[in-house]
């Protein structure tokens, strides 16, 4: 085991030179960040914040294929974010990636107003904490809306989002027209939105959105996003996004 | 020319048993009214409104395939009004279809609160009237919202459906954002929503929406609706929606 990790963690190739230290029992990053971090757009020089970063998987996936300035990843979770701190180290991203220790209830007054260009976020999908044994445990926190809800992320991300800055979402779609309705009604208008298929005569189970603050209300709906074409076998699409042979 | 059919009109076969009357350069029915009829779903007894019925297609194509009591088609063009009537008639469908002149903006005047069990519509898809040379003339009329906006057509179908009552829409995506955040302004929940991509790997050109009036906030996404296996040659479902072996 490498000196840099603890008791029951793995450190995981990211297959793009980069590698990620991951809880061998907690959340471990899914596909979502994958396909996220091939939906988002980040320009030379912007500034970009990952609400809720978990193991640090977005920044550091962002700051491998984009030429962004700067990445912060705010996490609640103290052990998660010390965790993610050290894969930033890890990789020696200090000048690019930060990890921050807080609430994404608290991100406006954390950062103060327009000081990020972009805001990426793979979110709790499920609403409430009915039937979770320990509401507070690291999986929980990162699949049920316990410590902060779809408003609060919605919120808060308008609350630091430049004019014109742009939000990239993955969500589940039965939860669409929930998301629209809370982004318009936070000025954040829908703009780019992809649906994530696993097969193509399957139900989505993952959308992909864009949202720009204070864009006119014209969204672009994108050709499908299909993940296997037969069982175990990624698409090319898939293949392309993942970046290596598998 | 069968006696029923005045000048520049045409009788088209719809392969169901039933026939239509079309105006041979004025709009003619597209594939957007025949998947709008395969998406909705009407119970038996039910009571169907078709807000803008044009030639009277959708309530002819709905009592064709389903037990509906009864199928009302709403069309402020006079003259598009009459030639319906005429198809109406033609089929011998006067005891289940009729057809009523009058405004999309006036519905829930002329029909009165909690009539229908079931609204349907292929509105215009089109915002303003910018670069039309003849605003009222039927096809401009179809496509541009000259004579009624996307709320009108939203207000009125509120008004004018039963609490639980289901609204089926067919538009473009790039309205969808904005489609999302008018139905629930009106309290239609969307609750089903199918996007159809011309071919596989291309960009969705309609959508297909079911909305409950006073739902809850839970939208189920379905598989892609692909129309082109390859060029001229339609995908099974597409045909089996047609009902026919073209």
């Amino acid at each position: 085991m490498p000196a840099v990790l603890r008791e029951h963690e793995s450190l995981d190739d990211l297959q793009n030179g980069y590698f990620i230290i991951q809880s061998e029992e907690g959340f471990r990053y899914g596909i979502d960040a994958v396909l996220l971090s091939g939906f988002a757009r980040v320009k030379p020089g912007e500034k970009v914040l990952d609400m809720g970063t978990g193991t640090g998987i977005l920044p550091i996936l962002l700051a491998a294929k984009t030429e962004g300035e700067s990445f912060t990843g705010l996490e609640i979770q103290e052990k998660s974010a010390e965790m993610a701190g050290r894969s930033v180290a890890y990789n020696h991203l200090e000048g690019r990636v930060r990890i921050v220790a807080g609430d994404i209830k608290e991100a406006g007054a954390i950062f103060g107003p327009a000081s990020f260009d972009v805001v990426v976020s793979n979110p709790p999908y499920m609403t409430g904490s009915h039937g979770l044994v320990n509401p507070n445990e690291a999986k929980a926190v990162a699949r049920h809306e316990v410590l902060c809800t779809l408003e609060d992320l919605v919120r808060e991300t308008a609350a630091v989002l430049t004019s014109r800055g742009r939000f990239y979402l993955v969500h589940r779609p039965f939860r669409l027209a929930e998301i629209m309705g809370m982004l318009m009604k936070y000025r954040l208008e829908p703009k780019r939105m992809r649906l994530v298929y696993p097969y193509v005569d399957k139900e989505p189970n993952m959308v992909l959105l864009e949202a720009c603050k204070g864009g006119n209300p014209r969204i672009q709906v994108e050709r499908p996003l299909i993940v296997y074409e037969r069982p175990n076998v990624y698409t090319d699409e898939i293949r392309e996004i993942y970046g290596d042979g598998r």
